[in-house]
């Protein structure tokens, strides 16, 4: 594959994704206030301090006695230690006493500490004597069966860091220090152009020669499941002007352009053309050595990240992953280690069901289906053109073939990443 | 721990969903039509079937010159099959001409062949000799270079069954074949009611011995993640008549009824009696061999699965992974192994940073978090009070020591299931 001027530009996806990375600006990223409610997968566009000690006050975490730990020191089954019953702890209320030596409180478990008390022993560690009056049987330690306050957040903690998707259990911790609402980021807007004389909408019939759309559908899937914003601009014919027309507009309210369609030479070259012709600085690729997804384009056009996909469904989905995604994921401002690396990709181990050959120098992704076996897991290729839209229904994921080999042998263990 | 009948009603996890799975009726799950644009994530009500063949004509999959195979069987380099060119096919049109014996027709990716043609040679085997001559270098095979029509999908074939969860490759498959409006089961209404005397709402400021609900969001999280509708029903006193009238009440425009809160002894039998005592069945076990989690209450009233979840977030988030998902999968209607058997949690493949003990005949589940060293991912275990949200917060993952084993050591490679 070449530029327009006559130079070779296949590289690996991770040299594409280091040209694309290293090429966008750095910008501000719009933010709103959300009710934490609302929150679920937003990205913080601030760091989340806490303004208060979470608990505050110390809790119990057994049902039991509150105790002096010094008075239970020396208890044992043979010698327990006698302790006065002094009182009782109610949930959701301060106690209505001080804890004197040689006493002790009944308290429950999420129980406030009464002051004086700095430990608590179990129920099943004590022997009730009479309505006021314990036998102890065990030492507990200063501390022991205490949640101290601010032993989950100290007042002024960072909690969740600027970057941080909201999963259910950071929005469980803004509500435990009293933060319903939260600064995050806008979501990215990634406009979609369905490019190719062929391609009619989802819903016409198409005549003799004529293709249904797919692509906008499965890219508007992926960009929502990513976290972005997909805006389906139409479809658009195989002309220089109506499409440099279409990205030119789109580029004014997206944060992200997508050409999708084009399976001819033709085709492609047009939209490197395009890509190429905006410039500043306009294509930065032609190709990666990648199966499906070699004839992928990407560059930038006044900042803005520009992609022009191959045709081939199988291509869109592996190109979206392996290149677009971390793109897409740094333009929504999200900043973590396991998700830009794919690794947060659902993955399950599985046994190869037959050899698989590939070209070294070429990363290859291959959609196997699994099937439960008496002796485990089994992944089952699914060699197949790759024009097909089913083969990726019917699979339930791919396995990879890394660039330095050239082939996996039947009954190896693979990790196969499952399509969300 | 025991019922209210002083049964020991401990059993493990597996029994416990059993338990449960066993007692639901048969329902029906009430659906809606739904374009295919809003269909992401949405369980099908329905078999999706092909009106029609996918694709509707016979295409190349190359850059080429449309032939009949049996005029190139004896081309080579040194021998080439001169072939007529007899004219173009278009993008997205019909061929204008039928081909004949002896003759090639250029044609893109994509191309729809024209009558006589059953194969497609590319460009790369070709010379052209002159405007109306080619050299075929190579021969092709009859249907080599071509999607056959009905290919991907053949009018009548079941494309999607029952139960199935769309994701972006299904939406495509739907517009490939024109349907663009289909049916999806409505989804699940889980009700919330948290419970504690302690408990205030988590705008609030609390008193002394108060907390704010942490439960009712990590649990709207969780419930939202999977595809069902949480309604927080409020946060209920330790009073008996008022949280089985939020039961009953709940129960009347609910699929499933989760009560949360409740970390003492005390609160835990209220609930589990209250369960029983509505009835019909009622509770059908307290306590599950799972740690964090143990004190799970599970139960059927009416139909309709109630559980009583423990108070601490560490323990409701493993409750509902294992326990509390399936059961709701099942009421979304999702019929689908991966999910079922909570196996398309992420999962990464780390090695353990130190030993951990367990106790045999105990699921443990342990916090991690990882660490990217030079020699690869590490799990560092996070052993910390349960009763802590930021321990969640702070870690990427849990993993399992199943309840055959006492521990695990130092250096081991573990399975590191990610929090979504």
């Amino acid at each position: 594959m070449k530029d327009m001027l006559g130079r070779e530009h296949i590289i690996t996806r991770n040299n594409a994704l280091e040209l694309i990375m290293s090429g966008l600006p750095e910008r501000k990223i719009p933010s709103k206030v959300v009710d934490i409610d609302e929150a679920l997968g937003r990205i913080c566009s601030e760091d989340i301090i806490s303004g208060e000690d979470l608990p505050s006050f110390a809790r119990s975490t057994v049902d039991g006695y509150a105790v002096m730990a010094a008075d239970t020191f020396s208890a044992s089954d043979t010698m327990p230690a006698y302790l006065t019953l002094s009182g009782e702890v109610f949930m959701g209320q301060p106690p209505a006493m001080m804890l004197a030596k040689g006493c002790a409180v009944k308290i429950p478990t999420g129980g406030m500490l009464p002051e004086g008390a700095d430990a608590v022993v179990m129920f099943e560690h004590v022997q009730i004597v009479d309505s006021a009056m314990l036998e102890i049987m065990k030492p507990v330690g200063p501390g022991g069966n205490v949640i101290q306050r601010a032993e989950d957040v100290r007042r002024g903690e960072i909690v969740l860091t600027k970057g941080h998707r909201m999963r259910p259990q950071d929005i469980g911790a803004c509500a435990g220090i009293g933060l319903t609402n939260i600064a995050v980021h806008e979501k990215p807007v990634v406009s979609i152009i369905s490019t190719g004389d062929e391609i009619i909408p989802a819903a016409n019939k198409p005549s003799s020669g004529q293709i249904r759309d797919i692509n906008s559908y499965l890219l508007k899937g992926m960009i929502t499941n990513a976290g972005g914003t997909a805006r389906k601009q139409g479809i658009f014919r195989d002309d220089y002007n109506e499409i440099r027309r279409a990205v030119e507009e789109s580029m004014e309210s997206s944060d992200m352009v997508l050409l999708s369609g084009g399976t001819s030479v033709g085709t492609k070259d047009l939209i490197a053309g395009i890509i190429s012709d905006i410039g500043n600085p306009g294509m930065l690729f032609h190709g990666v050595s990648l199966k499906p997804g070699k004839p992928l384009i990407g560059g930038i056009i006044r900042g803005i990240p520009v992609f022009g996909l191959p045709g081939h469904p199988a291509a869109v989905s592996i190109c979206f992953e392996l290149v677009i995604l971390p793109v897409l994921d740094r333009l929504a401002g999200h900043h973590e280690m396991l998700s830009s690396t794919g690794m947060a990709k659902p993955v399950v181990k599985a046994k190869l069901s037959k050899n698989i050959a590939s070209t070294q120098g070429r990363e290859e992704h291959v959609r196997v289906k699994l099937e439960e076996r008496e002796d485990g897991l089994w992944a089952i290729p699914v060699i197949s053109k790759s024009g097909l839209i089913t083969t990726m229904v019917k699979t339930e994921g791919t396995i990879v073939i890394p660039l330095s080999l050239n082939g996996i042998e039947q009954g190896q263990m693979v990790d196969v990443r499952l399509f969300r």
